[in-house]
């Protein structure tokens, strides 16, 4: 049996890890074991900081994940494939990260022997279902510690803890939190707390730097992005170089409204260039690809995709099924998608796609064509309204 | 039995139509009253050149019906409702229109006793089956007659045609055809036969002359557009008010590529900046005002409401049991959207409701909060977690 | 404000509510004001003895809520509209019953002034999930107390419990548990705790008492079963008729296994004779009378319709949403269905409806037929077929 | 270029058929190659008498196709995964086996070489449209030549044509026609051409010859049936030995009213025993291993999914999408099904699976259960009813 206090502490080097880091260690004399997830949200100079201010708190050891990856295989690629917006708006930003920094966490607790787990969370969001939930999936035997959720202080209580445990340093707090990852950028301020608030320009990361327009070529194979103007590299380095290109012209952004999984409702703006011009392209590129009913369908099922995913069901089987119907779905979906950037607005102009199903050899749409006669049409029109004129007549007559 | 030559053409002031009116009066004998049906389109000057044109071309009477009324009550009411967004992108403009205009040119067939019925559409488009669909659907006993699809003419043989027939008019062919009316306007030009070319800025209807950004208030009741800017009027006038005031920002521009129901793909260009705009602040008023699963029933009901009224199903009654549900829906979607518009972009700044769900007296997302306790939350989420624990658990252990 | 100890108790004459009533009358000191509601499930003469034994246990008050009028017009009819069948077999018969219940049993605390409300069930199943949610939705200000889930007695002890409070009444423990309703009566045993085992034919209520066949004419008016063999009645009366004719055949016998609320898989055999043929009879009839594109939407809808009610969230406004689609759906669902019952099974044999859209004059499947010509049909299928044709040779030549 | 006179006659033995062969070789000089495909009608002694006949009316080869086994594996078995019952009803006996046939005779067709393909349907049913579709798909080279769709000849009038040309072949028309398959047997007759008819009991291909009951134990492997009783052998022989037992309990009639393809209404009697039972029999296996988002979400795909495959879609790339969702979601769905058939009726004791999520272990429903405490799950309804409660507080107050 497993005695030891070894706990593994979910840290981003904020206020609540912090405040954890101390109180776990110091107080209930826990051996801590911090790690952070990097999804793309931390430049290398980030991480050593982190590093360094976690030990300054008393950790035993810190690591980080490099997890860009491992997100894009395991989330990002299935939103994309699925044009996922929840509510029509919003790429799952955090909602994904949420869920492979859990995996990733408890993966590293389980490979160290930890006895527990610790995460920052409180007990009004959605971020302590996810976690929780991927935590006591994956490893029921690791006890969650929680102490943000249970003890609820003010910040300023955290502060003055860490004061008197001799933590020196200062805790301003932004005007605005973010989140950055590879899939978006989050941004809360006294606005989102509001329903009737935009957030003001400056509380996006990226600021408005040029004018004009600029093309840009996004080349898909089967669905992933594999190229940005002709270069081929990993999909995930396609998605940051992406962003790179469109953060100048502040694409991108937006205030999501949607259903906590606790029942209320939140509000958070976004920026996430990348992620939206992504999926938009990627989506027009299935309008010309895919048949109707492989449209249709696959809305539906990427729909609840994204609702399970935001609520946490990850590990749920049938996120494993519905993956599998995405990726199938995906064997054609392969072309080049010419992308129009200009300030705060993107304009897609037009793909290219050797499986492309316009063609005007076909016959082209509202043109005179070749394909078929007048009289065919109207057999086609006369059989395809048959139920409707039979309802209409029985109806009229009774 | 009726056995007059009265024939009611669906008449455009266009060359197919001008073509149809001839052939028919001049050459076949037919006694024919033309008809318009102004959804949104004409101006009364243009109405008057039509009308004087159709006189002058052999009809025996012309009529245009006013329907920009019965257009909102009877579809676009319902788009609004089901936020409507065929492929998440074209709020359907021409799709809706063909609807009405062939309900109320079938009425007026039937009301003047009409034996035949004429529309100019080709054998290659969606407003064939449209027309034919519900013609042969609201009266069964009156023939259609289609001389453009039968025949198959250029515009070059139409042409001379109707110069054989003394038809002193010129019919230069526009660089860009454009279909205008309450919803939308669609636009067709070389590029859009193509899969890769965008359209160039001249050819939208509305070119960019305003720089800045500029507030519209929006007020909803019951899900309907009642006021902008705090002044009331019918919701179809609220939508002409809205278009004229972004048109000058050149909002709402984009390429729709979907499935005809003839099975290929088309590709249209549209502008629809009152459309867009009312969708999305409409969409955003339900997300503060709508449970999780109204807003997940509601997507997958509007979803097929639009395929069915695109495919010109629009009398199955099943939009009937569709429009039911949608309209139920509405009942508490009222309130104040603020929208900024700037150059070809809109942003929603946010909403003021009575209704809204989103209030920090129920909790705060992510905040702390005095509505339940840690305890509350963590059990929550272990019996939310259950059957994927239970999963786990028998397949790991198996 | 109210600070009386006045309690409602939703009693229902077994062990557990009267251990409550005990518990909470004589140990706690609240004024027990116990309440029971029928809904199909007690005679008078049951009514009577079980308002005895409630006296007899100590309560201040007791009454009986008749609610079989209100459970069908609030619950069962949309059920019946919906051919709602939980996994294809049960028809929610306890579930539904459970939501009318709670309704009517806050209403009644709200009516006295009664600060507490009391029910008997366990932390472990789907009941106190739904009394739970439906009290604190509808009465958030009245407070839920559970003896039986907080205290988690054996039977025994509350046996145990009663002799001492001088109760004597004898419980003995029945082989099967079964709740008896409108909708159908369930049927819990040693065996439905297994996965393996069914339930012998003396757990059923109704035993084999009839050989042969026999007709039952049902007639349904807009979706109501609203006679039975010609014989009008209201509909929940048809019902309990229904269930009598059927039940000497032992028909409507099952088992039914899902997804309890709480995450883990729960099994129940159940008696549902009426239920089953209603739901059946009424499914062919709109086979009949209803249009494909309706019977295909109606099906998401209610398979939706019977998740959210077993699930305790009868409450939620997407419920009156889908309510207002299935009345309307019902329109045309009007006519007499034939329907054979013999021993263990029914069969349905047809229907009559002057709605029919099944009619010989229209084309007889398969048949020779003069509404449509070959060339027609001919014409039909190949523009139809046209978007897989282009797939095909799309990828066929690449 | 390919101008032989080449012709496949998809050939049944029937009336029809033969009248195909004579025309088509006798009067339209094409060199006839017949071809039947046996889905599970035929035995060896009746495909020796289709051959004898066929020759006796002069095509130039014969050929018999064995298909059952990819009947099984392209089409039936992705009908067990889905549970799929048209209109809950139908396993979709013949409009399976169609698709099956139409392949199996255009790639037989192709790989002789042949310009052209004859198939026997009316133009009235759904069966025209399955073979034209799949034949123009697969094979858009290939002229599709169809008599009896063209010429509307009565039986009386083909009879004597046949007797013209020397045909000495007896025609009697059976009172049922019927049509066997591996996957059922559909029986048609005057009382199908009505709506309120039933079929008389000796319609049915099977009596009822056996009484009492009987067990059978159906083993499934991930979703397929891999042994009845204990033996192995491929999932298309466990079919037809489970029909060979079921049979002489007069198991799995009924009557099927659905839509067709052409917009009418068909009603078709069947019986199907085999693919009833393993539906049903699979579907509870998965009631017990599937989550419940797993049995919701399949339930929508599978009902779309029968839909396409009714109406011929089976070559939309979408089928092979939901077959990727449909085969992944079956990874768990092994174990053993206990059966009892018995007269008319069969029922469902139980399952055995090692991937049952029902263990006593993980709470059992109802029941006391020491997996979760009394406050834990107050916690989880208290939250889980979070937004119904502020819904309702929200309009209670305004």
């Amino acid at each position: 049996m497993n005695t030891s206090k070894k706990i593994v502490l979910a840290y981003s080097g904020g206020l609540d890890t912090s405040y954890c880091a101390v109180h776990l260690s110091k107080e209930k004399g826990f051996e801590v074991h911090a790690v952070s997830v990097n999804t793309g949200g931390f430049t290398s100079k980030e991480i050593k900081t982190i590093e360094e201010t976690a030990y300054s708190l008393g950790v035993t050891t810190y690591k980080n994940i490099e997890a860009i990856s491992s997100f894009y295989e395991k989330v990002v690629k299935y939103l994309i494939f699925g044009n996922v917006l929840k509510n029509n708006t919003y790429p799952l930003s955090v909602s994904a990260e949420r869920i492979i920094q859990a995996i990733e966490i408890i993966e590293y607790a389980k490979s160290i022997d930890a006895r527990y787990i610790a995460h920052g969370s409180t007990g009004a969001g959605n971020d302590q279902v996810r976690f929780d939930m991927i935590f006591q999936t994956l490893a029921p035997e690791i006890e969650i510690i929680t102490p943000i959720r249970d003890q609820q202080l003010s910040r300023q209580e955290e502060i003055a803890y860490l004061q008197q445990h001799d933590v020196a340093i200062s805790w301003e707090k932004a005007k605005y939190s973010i989140n950055k990852g590879l899939w978006g950028t989050s941004v809360g301020g006294e606005e989102t707390l509001t329903s009737e608030k935009g957030l003001p320009e400056i509380a996006f990361p990226s600021q408005l730097t040029k004018e004009g327009k600029e093309n840009v070529i996004l080349t898909f194979e089967k669905g992933e992005l594999i190229a940005i103007n002709g270069h081929q590299q990993a999909p995930e380095k396609n998605i940051e170089l992406l962003q790179n290109l469109a953060a100048p012209y502040a694409i991108g952004r937006d205030i999501h409204v949607g259903d906590t999984i606790v029942g209320i409702k939140g509000r958070v703006g976004f920026e996430a260039a990348a992620a939206l011009i992504t999926i938009k392209a990627h989506h027009l590129l299935e309008k010309h690809t895919l048949t109707k009913w492989q449209l249709q369908h696959k809305e539906y099922l990427s729909n609840f995709y994204g609702m399970h995913l935001h609520e946490g069901q990850y590990l749920d089987p049938v996120m494993r099924d519905m993956e599998a119907f995405l990726t199938n779905s995906q064997e054609k979906v392969s072309g080049e998608v010419i992308v129009t950037l200009q300030p705060y607005h993107f304009f897609l102009e037009g793909i290219i796609s050797k499986n492309d199903l316009m063609r005007s050899k076909f016959g082209s749409y509202g043109e005179m064509n070749t394909q078929w006669t007048a009289e065919e049409a109207k057999g086609f029109i006369k059989i395809n309204g048959n139920q409707n004129k039979i309802y209409q007549q029985i109806h009229s007559l009774s």
